[in-house]
C-alpha cells in the first residue's frame, strides 16, 4: 500500500486522477492550495459541463505530488510571504528548536489577532485566503445555484462580528489558513497523539499528516509524556492545518499530575511556551465554576471531561474559584499577543443521555457566553465546545441554547453520541448526533473513533473516524444547500448512473477504499450489486 | 472465534453472561423469548436495583444455548402448538419438500389475516406474543418511568387501525412473532442471499441465523439462481424471524430474465408458490404508472429500483398499465389467505438526493396510499417502502407525506442516505438518515452494508450493516422515550463510571467487538483512553 504513506508526497495518494491546483489572491500574493480530480467524461449540470471537479482540500503541500519533503526541516512558512504587517509585534523568548526562528509577540497592549484587524476594517491574507478556499474555484456555479460565494469582506464581517474565527497563531506561518463558522463549510477536529508511545519525529508527524489527508480541518495534539515540548514542535512546523492543544494537560505534567499543584504561574508559563511554538488555539476550562460542582455530584455519570475533572479538584482542594476562571482576562491578554483562539471547554459536557441538556451542562455553558464577550472585549477570537452525549430530540435545543448564550460564537461538538450502547460503533453514534447538530448551525464536529470509551485509536481507526466525520460535515452541508457540495453529489450520481467507475472513485469521499471494495467483487463476481 | 459460529447454538454466543429466558402467556400457551444479561453488581436506576437486564432478542431458539438443531429437520413449528383456530382452513398444494407438510389456505372467499381478527375484536397468540415481548419483562420499570406497558388489546387496536402490522403467514409456523409500526420497538431488516453463490443448505441457513443473531428483526430473501424455491424453503424452516422476498424477482427468473414476457399469470403462480411455503411479505411494485414514467425520465438517476426498472420495461413494451396495479385486488385475494403482508414498493424512490422529493417520488406514495385502502378493504396487511437518497433537512417532509398519503400504514425505508459520496461508507450514511426518519415515525429500517453501490456484502458486512442500524433504530427509540431502551443506556452508563467492564460488554450492541477492542488496549497500555 505505498500510496497511503501519507507524508510522501511524491505518492499520488488518491490516485493518477487527483492532482493540486492552486488559486491566486488579487490582493495578496497568496496560492490558495486545492485538489481537483479529471473526470472521465463531461456531465452536464445545470447548463453547464464539468470535465472535472476542484474539491477543497485539508492536506496542503503534501497534497502536491511534486513536493519534496523533510521533516526534520518542516513546512515552508509561507504565511511569511504575503507581506502583511501584523503591527507592533517583537521576537522574544528562546530560539525555536527546528527553525532556529525566535517567537514573535505583540508589544505590550497590542492586539495581532483576527478579530482585531478585522473589526478596524483590515482584511488581513488569511481572510482573502479562506474566502477563495471555500469557494474552491466554483465562483460561478455558486451563483447558478443561487448562492452567493464567499468574499474577503464577508469573511472580514464573520470575523468581526465573532460568528466565525480564523486559527491561525503569528508563530505558526506554515498553515493553510481555514475558517471556523457556520456561514462556511462545516469542518472536523481529529485528535491525535492521545498515547505517549510515539517516539520518533517521522511517527509524530506521519500521525497528524495522516489525519489531514483523509480531511481532518484542524488536528489537536493531546500529546503526554516527556517529549511533550518536542512533539508539539515537530508537529507544528509540519502541520499544514492549525493545531489545536489543551494547554492544561502539560501543566499538570509539570506539577507530577498533581492537580492540586496547578496554580496560575505554571499555566501562564505553559500558555506562553505553547503559543511561542505556534498553537493555533487552546482548550480552556474557565467555565466550571465551583457553584456549579454540586449540580454535577448529582449526575449520573458526573464529570467526564478530564479538564473539568482537574479543575474540580483543584477547587476543592483549594476551596477557591476556579483560576482559569478568575484569571480569564489574563489569559486573553495572553492569547491576543499571538493570535491564538480559545476553545472554551464543556467541562461539564454530559457523559451520558441520562445527563444531557441538564442544569450543570446548561449553566456552563450561560458561563461560557459570558466568558466570550469578556474575550471579545480583548480582540481575542472564540469557538465553544460542546457535548458529549445527547439524545436526537434534544440536539436542537443544544444547538440553540449555544446560539443564544454564546452571541452566535462558533460551536464545536464532540458527538453528540445519540445512545450509550454503541461502543465498538461510536464513531458511527458521533456521526447521527454530528450531522444533526451540523445542519443545525455547528461549524465544527470533533472527531470520534471506533475505540472510544475503549481504548487508543490505531492508524485505521484515525482513518475512519476522520471519513465518517467527513461524512456527517458533507451531510450537514447537503442540508445547509452548499452548492459546491451539492455539485459534487450530483457529478457522482451522474458518474454512478453511467457506471463510470473511474469518476465515481475521484468523487467518493474516501477513493481507496472504494476503488478497493470494487476492485474485490469485480474479481469475486465480475458484476455489481441491486438492492429491491 | 467458536462464538462466531451462529447457527451452533451450543455456543454462547454473547458470553456466558447472556442466558435465554422466556415469559409465559395469561391468554395462550405462549413462551415468549427474550435475552436476559446477568450483571456483576447491583444498579439503582430511580430506586429500583437492577442486578440483570432482560433484552429484546431476535435470535429466537438458536439463543439458547442449550437448543440443539438440525437445520435438515428445521425449526419447531412453535405456533402450531398455540391452539388458535385461524377459522376455515384447508391443507392444499404440494407437500413442503423438507417436512412433508401440506401447507395451508383459507377456504375461498375467507381471510386469515392478522388484521381481520383484529378487525372482529379477536385476539390472536401472535398479539399476545407481540405485546409481551415489546415490554421485556419490564412492565414495572416502564410503568415507573411514566410509560404504559404494550397490552394485548393496544397491539389489536394497533393492527386494527393498520397502524401496525404483524408479518406471520400461517405457513410459517417457526416464527417468533413480532409487530412493525411506530408505536413499538424500531425494527430493522437484513437483506441476505443477493448472490447467486451459495449451494448448501448449511450455508444459505447460516446466513439467515447470522444475520439475526446480530439484530435483524426481519429478513429479506433477495435469492436469485437455479435453486431459489429450495434455497427459500431452507430459510423459512430455519429462520425465528418473518421472511419477506420480492417475488418479481423470481418471477423474472421464470420468464428467462426477460421483463417484457412477465405475465399475470406467471406473477400469480410465483405469490402463491411462496405464500404456500410460507414467506411472511412481499415486496410489490404496484405504485409505479404508466402515466408516471415519464416524471423518472426528467430525472437525474432514473429509476433505481429493481422492481420499478422491470415493471417499467413490461409497461413500455406492452403500452399497458402495470399489471401490479390492475391485478392488485387479486393480489390481495391471494395474501389474505395466507396473511402474507404487503410491502408496497417504493419503484420510484430517489436514486440521488437531487432526485429526493420530487413529483416522480410523492405521485408514487399517493399511488401507495391508494392500494393501501384496496388492501385494507380485504383485510390484508400493509407496510409502505421508502427512500433511498434524502438530504437531512427533507427527510421530515417524507415521513408526514407518508403519514398523510398513506394513513399511517407502517414506513419501512432504505436508508435514507443523506449524501451520495459516502460509498464504502453508506451504511454510516443510511444509518444518519434513518436515525432521523426513525425518531419522526419511520417502523423499520432496511439495512445498508458498507458494500452499497459498490459490490456483494459477506459475513462481516453483514454483522456491520445489522449492527450499525440497530444502533440507528435503538438512538430513535431513545428519541421516542422508550422506557426500555433508556434503562440500557442508563446501566451501560453506570458501568462506565463505574469502571465495571464486563457489564459494559453485555450491555453493548455488539459485546463481541466491544471485549475484544478492550483486551486489545489492555494488552497493549494496561489502561484506558480518555479525551479531551
Amino acid at each position: 500500500m505505498n500510496n497511503e504513506n501519507a507524508s510522501c508526497p511524491e505518492k499520488h495518494f488518491f490516485g493518477p486522477s487527483s492532482s493540486r491546483i492552486t488559486v491566486k489572491g488579487f490582493t495578496y500574493p497568496i496560492e490558495v492550495g486545492m485538489r481537483s480530480v479529471a473526470l472521465t467524461r463531461s456531465y452536464e449540470c445545470k447548463g453547464e459541463s464539468f470535465t472535472s471537479m476542484p474539491l477543497y482540500d485539508t492536506s496542503g503541500p503534501f497534497g502536491d505530488p511534486d513536493f519534496s519533503h523533510d521533516v526534520r526541516k518542516g513546512l515552508e512558512p509561507v504565511r511569511d510571504g504575503w507581506g502583511f504587517d501584523c503591527g507592533a509585534v517583537e521576537s522574544a523568548g528562546a530560539a525555536l528548536s527546528m527553525t532556529g526562528r525566535k517567537p514573535r509577540v505583540a508589544k505590550a497592549g497590542e492586539a495581532v489577532t483576527q478579530m482585531h484587524f478585522a473589526r478596524k476594517g483590515v482584511i488581513t491574507p488569511e481572510m482573502e485566503y479562506v474566502a477563495i478556499r471555500e469557494n474552491q474555484a466554483l465562483e460561478s456555479w455558486i451563483e447558478k445555484r443561487g448562492g452567493k460565494p464567499v468574499t474577503p469582506e464577508m469573511v472580514r464581517d464573520e470575523v468581526a462580528r465573532g460568528r466565525a474565527i480564523i486559527p491561525a497563531n503569528i508563530n505558526h506561518p506554515e498553515i493553510e489558513p481555514m475558517i471556523i463558522g457556520r456561514n462556511f463549510r462545516v469542518k472536523i477536529n481529529a485528535n491525535i497523539g492521545n498515547s505517549a508511545l510515539g517516539s520518533s519525529i517521522d511517527e509524530e508527524v506521519e500521525k497528524a499528516v495522516w489525519a489531514c489527508r483523509w480531511g481532518a480541518d484542524t488536528v489537536m495534539d493531546l500529546s503526554t509524556g516527556k517529549n511533550i515540548h518536542q512533539t508539539r514542535e515537530w508537529i507544528l512546523r509540519n502541520s499544514p492545518v492549525p493545531i489545536g492543544t489543551v494547554p492544561l494537560y502539560q501543566a499538570l505534567e509539570k506539577v507530577g499530575g498533581k492537580a492540586e499543584e496547578l496554580s496560575w504561574e505554571v499555566y501562564r508559563d505553559t500558555l506562553v511556551e505553547q503559543a511561542e511554538q505556534g498553537v493555533d488555539y487552546f482548550t480552556i476550562h474557565s467555565g466550571i465554576l465551583a457553584a456549579t460542582l454540586p449540580y454535577a455530584e448529582a449526575r449520573q455519570t458526573g464529570i467526564v471531561s478530564r479538564g473539568g475533572s482537574i479543575m474540580a479538584r483543584w477547587c476543592r482542594a483549594h476551596k477557591q474559584e476556579n483560576f482559569l476562571f478568575t484569571r480569564f482576562d489574563d489569559i486573553c491578554d495572553i492569547l491576543r499577543s499571538y493570535d491564538v483562539a480559545v476553545s472554551l471547554g464543556d467541562a461539564l459536557r454530559p457523559g451520558s443521555i441520562g445527563d444531557a441538556n441538564d442544569v450543570a451542562q446548561f449553566s456552563e455553558l450561560k458561563t461560557l457566553g459570558e466568558l466570550t464577550l469578556r474575550a471579545w472585549a480583548r480582540d481575542v477570537q472564540v469557538m465553544i465546545e460542546g457535548p458529549g452525549h445527547v439524545p436526537l430530540h434534544m440536539i436542537r435545543e443544544n444547538m440553540e441554547m449555544q446560539l443564544k448564550h454564546c452571541h452566535e460564537a462558533p460551536f464545536y461538538t464532540l458527538g453528540p453520541l445519540v445512545t450509550d450502547v454503541a461502543a465498538g460503533y461510536d464513531h458511527i453514534n458521533s456521526a447521527i448526533g454530528g450531522t444533526l447538530i451540523a445542519s443545525l448551525g455547528c461549524s465544527m464536529l470533533c472527531y470520534v473513533t471506533p475505540k472510544e470509551h475503549l481504548g487508543l485509536p490505531d492508524r485505521d481507526d484515525v482513518r475512519e473516524g476522520v471519513i465518517v466525520h467527513r461524512v456527517a460535515a458533507h451531510a450537514a452541508d447537503i442540508a445547509k444547500s452548499s452548492p459546491t457540495a451539492w455539485l459534487r453529489d450530483e457529478l457522482m450520481s451522474k458518474a454512478r448512473y453511467a457506471f463510470a467507475w473511474e469518476d465515481q472513485f475521484s468523487l467518493a469521499l474516501d477513493p481507496l477504499k472504494t476503488r478497493q471494495i470494487h476492485a474485490q467483487n469485480m474479481a469475486a463476481t465480475g458484476d455489481t450489486a441491486a438492492t429491491a
